[in-house]
Parts: C-alpha cells; structure tokens; sequence
C-alpha cells in the first residue's frame, strides 16, 4: 500500500479552480477570437532535435526528456558510459521531450505546414508546457502558456492590435494594468550613440534587471562591461525618461534610434484609435530578455501589484529561420495565467456566480418518491438547468449538507405529503425559505432566475 | 538546417480540426454539466510509483518514461548496469511518467483531496493521455480521453443516468448508436452454473473476443480452458441471447445472476423513465476486458458503421484501494473521442457553420482608407462581430483570396470612392453580391445575419 503523492511542481485542479481557470482561458478565446484569431494545437512531445539549442544552455538543462520506449539500453555507446558522458547518453536514450514553451512549436508548425495556411497567419494556443525548474511559489514544473502571433507579415497595425488585445483582456478580468512598451531599435540607439554596439546584448541584460537589482546595481554591471562610468550614467539616464520625444538626438537619430522612433509613433498613431481602457505608456527600459526579438516590444504589470509582469511580447524577424524556412516575420503576445490566476483569487476579482452549475437538487425523503423525483429530474434537465438527485433516502440533514458543500442554490424535497397534494417543497438554500410549489411553477422559477 | 518533424503517434491540430474537436468537448462538457458533473485536472506528470503496475504487464511496457533531472547517471546502479538490467535501470532513472489514463489519476486525487470533496463525487475530465502504443490508422501516442465518473455510492440510478448520458451526447452528436449492457454478475452466474467459477476471468476474456474472431475459435479456446464441448455450446448459446429474461434459471438464480438479474433489472426501470432517443440493449456477450469492473458494464457502438466501440464504462467496487483508500465504490463512462472525430469527419456530421469563427475582413484599396478601415474594424468588434483587417494595401485578387482561403463570408471594400460617398462596398463572397452600404447599415446587417 503507497501514499499517494505528486511529482513535485505540479498540481490537481480541483473543481472551483478548474471553473475559475476555464473562465480566464474563456476570456483570452473569446477577445482572441474577435480579433480574428484562431486556435491550433501541437502535442505535448517535440522531438529533442527540435527543442535542444533553441533555449539556450539554462533551457537545455530544463527540457524534459522522454525515455525511449523498448530496450534504451542499447541506445547507449559503451565509450559514453565508461566515460560517464551523460549529456551524450541523454541525448541517446531520450530522442523525444516535453514542450517547452509555445513558440518553437509554432516555428516548427508553421513550416511543416505552411501549405496548409494563409498568411498573415493569425495563431491562438493555450496548452501547458513543462520545465524541470526548482519548484516554488507561482512557480510549477507544468503551467500553461496563452499565446496569439501573427505570423507573416510586417505590419506595424499587429503592434497596435495586439496591444488593444491586453487592454479588453485585462479590462475584462477587471485587472487594472499598465502596458509598457518600447522597441529594441531604441535600446541599439543607445548603444550606437554611445559606441558600444558589439556589446548590445549584454548591456540589454544589464538593463532587463533594472526592476530587480536597481540602478546603483546595473551601473556597477554596466562599467564591468567596460563602459565608462560617464557612459553608464547616460544610458541609465535615457532609459528613466518617459516621453520618446524627450530621448537626446543622438539616440532618436541614430540608425537603429529613426528606425525605432518612427515605428513606435506609426504603432501609438494605431493604438489611439482603439480608445483604450488601460494605460500605455513608453518606458525604454524594457528590454524584454529573448533575444530573437528584434522590434517591437511590450510587457504588461498589474497596478499597485507587487507581482512580475503578466504578460509579454514583442516583434521578431525570423521565427522559422531554424527549421530552414528563413525570414518569416511575427509579432506575438504572451498571458501569464498563473499569475492572472493568482491575482484575481487574491484580489478576489472572480464573478461571486462562478462556480459549480449545478443548480437544484432533488431529495427524495422515502423510497416512494423516487419516482417523481426522477421525473422532476428529468424535466428540469430537459428544460436546460443542470440539476441532480441525491442518490438515496438518507436523514435530511445528511443530504441538506451535501447540497450545502456544493453550494447548490435550491433543493426540492419530494415525500409522502408532498406526492399527496402534487406540491413540492421548494427551498432556497441562501435564504432558508422554503415553499409548496408545482412542479411547472418551480420549473418556471428557475428559468427565470439568474441566480 | 534540420528539417522539421513530429515524434511518430503524434499530431498538429489545424484551426480547423481544432474547433471541430472542441465542438465534440463541447457538447461532451455540456451534457456533463447538465448531469451535475464537475470538471477537475491532474498533472500530466505521474509519479511511476503511482502508475507501475495498475495496467498489467503490456500496460507497464507503454508508459512513457521521464528521465530524472540533473546527473541521472548516479541514479544507476553499477550491478544492474554490468547485468544489463533495463527494467530496474529505467526505474533508477526514471522516476515520473506520463499519464495513461484518467483512472488511475482520478483515482490518486480522491485519495489526496479525500477532505476538499463531498461523496457522491461526480466527476468529468476532458485530457490527453500518452501511450508508447505502435502508431496505426486512427491510434495515437498521445490522444484525448474524456471519462466521468461518480464516486463513492452504490445507487444504481447512476447507471441509468450515465446510460441517459451516452443516449444525449450521441444524439446531440447525431451519431445514432446501440448502447450495450451486461452486468459481470450475468457471466460469473453462467460460470456458477457451468460450475467453472475458477476460470471466470479467462473465461471472459475469450467471450470478449466474440466480436472479432466468431463463435467457432471462441469455442476452440474456452474448450482449450478445460470446459467440455457441451459446457462450451451452452456458454455460447446463452451469451447471444437477446432477452434477460430468457436466460436459464440456472444462470439467473445462481448466487451472482440473480443479483445481477435484480440489478439489470432496476437499472432497466429507471432507464425507461428517461424516454431515450438511443437504443439501449442486453448483451449477455459484452464483457470488458478490464478487470477491475465487478457489476454493470456498459459499450456504445456505432449504428451500421465498422468501428470498434465509441465508449465503455462500468461499475467497480474498489477504485481506490491500491491507494490505501478501500471500499470505495464508483461507475464511470468514458468516451472515445477520437474515433467520434472520425465518425463524424467521415460521415460529415459536423454543422456547416463550424469553421473559423472571422465574419468579415475589412480591405484597403489605398493608404487613405486605412483610418477608416480600422474604425470599421474596431466598431464591428465592439458589436461583438470577430472582424479583421488585411494589413496593408494589396492587389485585390491578394486581399480575396486571403479572405476565400480564410472562408471568411464577408468583406468590406474601401477606397477612395468609398471615402468620398461615405459608403463602403460591401461583398457577400458566397454569393459575389455587393452593395453600397453606410457603416451603421453594415453593422446592422452583420448582427442580424445568422449565417
């Protein structure tokens, strides 16, 4: 006999959560879907040549690695063993993983079947996705991932439409956020009018952890990437301003800078026609840390929440590049369910109706009255309201709990004098009132109710 | 450059495909609702102690393995590595797997969250499962089961209403099907009277293969089991009978037939209240492999159509005792939805409106429309309309057939005539009709359009 237990990182969902997740991921479907969205799925096992190389060395280390099936050890080279290779043997035994996120799959999608679709090709997904992380709060080895891309196409309305897709989702989960966005092309500006190009990438990861360390902290960094200390002031300068327009020349004339300046007011020339709910605002400190985005760029943060981002996204060039179809550009959004999840239990911003649908409960109080129990079943069910029959005659208070712990709105009890005058006790479970009713009538009540 | 593939038994899912196999979940999750079911979700991820061993031997072989993070080498045992010991290597190394079905799952959760659920727990869960099956025509590595089940009563109005669950979604489906049932009670009371109680289960097992190989070899191997011809003949000859009542009195009151015989005849009672639209049928010959049923059991099948079954389910006593958690009783149904896609894929059985959900895509003749186009395309939205834009300026025949190959019913044409008179052309591309339309008579003509 074992105890049952879990894998850690992951999680049951039991019947509330499960209802209160679809609600989110009903939302996200029902916005993606105005906006002329689709949904594809992909499965939950990539081969291991398609996932290794694509996160960088950390991802690697995170995939999760299936087991061949038959006799694996045959798949080992005796010389690995000896040499106790087992990133070698790894790679032997275990030809397939888990799906690490949702956008290698989307690459490999796309090409395998670009003769299948029309681009702009305008893909949702929402499927979990799995990670050998060190377990902790907010963070599961199996989570799921909600992601819409546009892929094929460079129109900079992708930018703004997408943008207009955070603000009506997180309008409608009643989440006040603000959306940050800037443009890669900002942060090469930088570099370009400072002079220090080749070291674009490491001064963006410099830059990313602004929020976390502080700026005391990326000047340190930013020096012992050999930039002047005079350097460094100025950048950690530019990424405070707010306004694009108040951005020195330098940057906003600078190659990547025109380019990037250009874009952003092109993409908020969009946005502001949509009227939005939620806040936009530049900051070009956001840096965004994956490297394979290359323009546009934005991340969303709850207000007055201390919590990561929510949500996160940007422009990329070249998605499929890696599976042999080059130049494919994208734009694509990201949603944090998790943490969407955490949020609105904690803020308590879940509707008070969602729950179990389960609206009345039949409780027969003796054998005789099964039979129209049944029926009264039956016929409420016909009529669309999802109701049920406790299974046996027990004590009343024994049922009555039970319609209690499932937080049944209303129960009708059926016994020997209700099936004498053809009236049943029709009972609200909020306010205890009960009532003699006709089986039409409490079928008539409860399709008018909007409880 | 790699070129893109797939691990073998697994699949892309289309848009389309998508929100047809959604519209099978759908009506599944409906009906469950309506019944009083309540969604949950487990990891994919199972602990192997946990799954070893529940399947049989077969079932154990085509578990999917995960490898343990980190240096799984040190879990390695020299001894079993010298021995070539693969079972207990993989055990070493792998320490969680992939579910195989939503039993077992289910069946670890009422285990842990035993206090967090009121019994009758009744149950649906809609999630994939993975099995290192050999791929072939319409089997998959990694498919979609979807089972309810209520826990913990032995009421058999539960059969009934599962039985009235089958009859709802086959219908709903418009798959029309004959829905099979036995009790094992009717099989063990023949083995009582054929005094060969010993041999129940491989008895069975034969009996189940009816279908597949005949009567002849089934004869051949229960003769093979030790029974006599005569006892073999009479065995044959019962388990075709098509009338419960006809079977001999030495079945039907042996100790287990006649308790199957009362509950066969109940469950009856309560199932002809429901008026079903579905045929429901005795089949003494219905056995189900799985030897965990011990009463009801349950097949659904496909009308004049040549595939194996669309469902099963039954009715055990002791789901959770290898949990440490006995006497546990429960009854459960599962569907199979992928055969249900194919039926339904090639008998054409899905409505004709399923399809991407885009009812009109907004195209720009020139750069100037633009600001309109986008104003038409956020005013339909707000209408509830899923609208899109085509992203830049294109030669027409581009732009339609985006929309063609999308199937997208309508467009909307603006240029600069349309500007000028303030009214767009508007196309029904099924028909090729287009009008002259204001904007509001658009929106208008939209939302009452039901197409």
């Amino acid at each position: 006999m074992q105890k049952p237990a879990l894998p850690k990182g992951t999680r049951d969902f039991l019947p509330d959560e499960v209802i209160r997740r679809n609600y989110i991921f009903q939302i996200l479907k029902s916005v993606f879907s105005i906006h002329g969205f689709v949904p594809i799925e992909t499965p939950s096992l990539e081969l291991m040549q398609s996932l290794t190389g694509k996160y960088g060395e950390e991802g690697d280390r995170l995939l999760f690695k299936i087991l061949n099936s038959g006799n694996f050890l045959e798949d080992i080279d005796p010389q690995d063993w000896q040499s106790g290779n087992a990133h070698k043997i790894a790679a032997s035994i275990a030809k397939r993983g888990l799906r690490y996120d949702l956008t290698v799959p989307l690459a490999r999608f796309v090409v395998m079947n670009r003769d299948k679709i029309s681009f702009p090709f305008k893909r949702y997904q929402i499927q979990p996705v799995w990670r050998a992380d060190r377990p902790q709060k907010g963070r599961y080895q199996e989570f799921y991932q909600c992601d819409c891309d546009v892929i094929g196409s460079k129109s900079l309305w992708y930018e703004a439409d997408l943008i207009s897709i955070y603000s009506e989702v997180f309008s409608k989960l009643q989440i006040p956020v603000e959306i940050k966005i800037n443009h890669r092309g900002i942060l090469m500006g930088m570099a370009e009018a400072l002079d220090i190009g080749p070291l674009f990438i490491p001064m963006t990861m410099c830059i990313d952890k602004l929020d976390k360390i502080g700026s005391e902290k990326v000047k340190a960094d930013l020096i012992a990437l050999s930039l002047t200390p005079e350097k460094a002031d100025a950048l950690l300068h530019w990424i405070q301003i707010k306004e694009i327009a108040e951005l020195p020349a330098a940057v906003l004339s600078s190659p990547s800078g025109a380019k990037a300046y250009q874009d952003l007011q092109r993409i908020m020339e969009y946005t502001v026609r949509y009227e939005l709910k939620q806040d936009v605002v530049f900051d070009p400190s956001l840096a965004r840390g994956l490297s394979y985005y290359t323009g546009f760029i934005v991340e969303v943060k709850g207000k007055n929440m201390d919590m990561g981002s929510l949500g996160g996204g940007g422009r990329y060039d070249n998605l499929t590049g890696s599976f042999g179809l080059p130049d494919i550009p994208g734009v694509g959004i990201s949603f944090g369910a998790e943490r969407i999840y955490d949020i609105m239990e904690s803020h308590q911003l879940f509707p008070t109706g969602l729950r179990n649908p389960l609206k009345v409960l039949v409780i027969c109080l003796d054998d005789a009255a099964f039979g129209s129990g049944l029926e009264m079943v039956i016929s409420a069910r016909a009529a669309g309201i999802s109701t049920d029959l406790y299974p046996e005659v027990v004590k009343l208070n024994k049922s009555m709990k039970y319609a209690n712990d499932l937080k049944i709105p209303y129960t009708i009890l059926i016994g020997s004098s209700e099936l004498e005058s053809n009236n049943y006790s029709f009972k609200n479970m909020m306010t205890g009132i009960q009532e003699s009713k006709s089986k039409q009538a409490i079928l008539d009540f409860l399709l008018s109710d909007i409880h």
